[in-house]
């Protein structure tokens, strides 16, 4: 019997590459290490209920109204009148137990918006943050997988390749190894991983945040498995779902409680 | 007084992200390493008079009227009916020389037409095979500078972005050095550098190369300086200027031979 072939691991490097990887009935894992995707990690590790991502601040505005907390920045900036901004740190402090959040980002949201229209099976959260918990479970599900990087107004972003390689490092004996910007995503990993500060340092988007003093946060964004937690959206919320072993239950239950509210 | 900022490199690693970076007023170097860029310095280097890039195989059937030598691949096959494919080792034969050829490749052409109607104000041909000219020629011109990658359908292919990372490392000392498809670019081509062949033999170009038994060609296309060329485009043809002082005569001269055939 032959056995079955390996699964793909395919690097998107831009929302605007999207449509260069058919999306639909895979895996798509959205990574936006600074900040969205690493805040959310915190969020939930520090014990959020929900997190819904919104392209617009209009849509948070309504949210408010239906007792969520509002989350969002533009251009690195927190929004006038949020409750918090975008910094990992925000995502730590008490209020979020068991709070229901409505986030808008520059660039996260927009990538996790361009997976859902296209028809993915699932979409996750990855950072470094969660990266093992991450790992593992895309392991076990042993489906072709998209990482998609959500770069900066759709330019490549250092940051978001790194750990994108650094993922696939990971599953490297798991997963059919010949894509090009898999590859690519790797080498630069593994010369990045040794000097990962200075890799950090060199690109545009640390630049960005020097400049709004948020060295802090870029500093935390590099830390693995601060938490074990795998947020996973389930219609328009994201959840977390880590440990959960039946996810099709784990999804109907979430759905079951969202028409019941 | 301040002195002048440092020009940019934008590495461009696909077709489709050529609207990140703009063109307009700018030099790109359009980069195919398999094969259409390797080849056309390879022509210039035998003796060619000049390569008319074209997008469709009707236009060089057109051009074989006029007296044209036509070249092309699909899906990395020569063209049935046409006079040579698109093989480093076709622009070498004798009947090469003094010869006008009009060229159709899969990705190449289009990526040298995306610039052309963006506004670039040069765009020149790179390949392994003439990178030191190349090199010279943009540290001279002192501008911003766009490597664009023709990638394979759209898709980021590893032997032009290392090849872009190779004329950064290249020009790092001349040039702003964070931009980070750039700083990408030149980290791969480090790591690359050392076992060049082993990454293209990792790239999946090459397997559908081998598959069509272009081993030679993969290997040729990984020396460099074979050639002092340097093809530029002027009106709709390009031309080897390698050696010229003075751009803006040159071409003028071009352009009156070509109103006077």
């Amino acid at each position: 019997m032959a056995s079955p072939r390996k699964k793909y691991i395919h690097v998107c490097t831009s929302p605007a590459l999207i449509d260069q990887f058919d999306v639909n009935g895979k895996i798509v894992v959205v990574i936006d290490i600074l900040r969205a995707t690493t805040s959310m990690c915190v969020g939930f590790g520090s014990g959020v209920d929900c997190i819904v991502p919104v392209e617009h601040q209009d849509e948070c505005l309504a949210y408010r109204e239906q007792g969520f907390l509002i989350a969002g920045e533009r251009s690195g900036v927190k929004i006038e009148g949020f409750d918090m901004g975008n910094s990992p740190f925000e995502f730590m402090e008490p209020r979020i137990k068991g709070a229901k959040i409505a986030m808008t980002t520059t660039n996260g949201t927009r990538a996790l918006k361009a997976a859902q229209v296209r028809g993915a099976k699932e979409i996750v959260i990855g950072a470094f943050t969660n990266i093992s918990t991450l790992c593992s479970w895309l392991i076990e599900q042993n489906e072709d997988i998209c990482l998609l990087c959500s770069g900066w107004r759709d330019n490549f972003t250092m940051e978001d390749t790194i750990f994108a390689g650094a993922v696939a490092q990971k599953l490297r004996n798991h997963f059919y190894p010949y894509q090009d910007s898999t590859i690519m995503a790797r080498t630069l990993y593994k010369s990045a991983n040794s000097r990962k500060r200075y890799f950090f340092r060199a690109s545009s988007h640390f630049h960005r945040l020097v400049h709004l003093n948020l060295q802090g946060d870029v500093k935390f964004a590099m830390h693995r498995d601060k938490y074990n937690v795998l947020p996973l959206l389930v219609g328009d919320e994201l959840h977390d779902i880590a440990g959960q072993q039946d996810i099709a239950k784990a999804k109907e239950n979430i759905l079951s409680q969202q028409a019941n509210n």
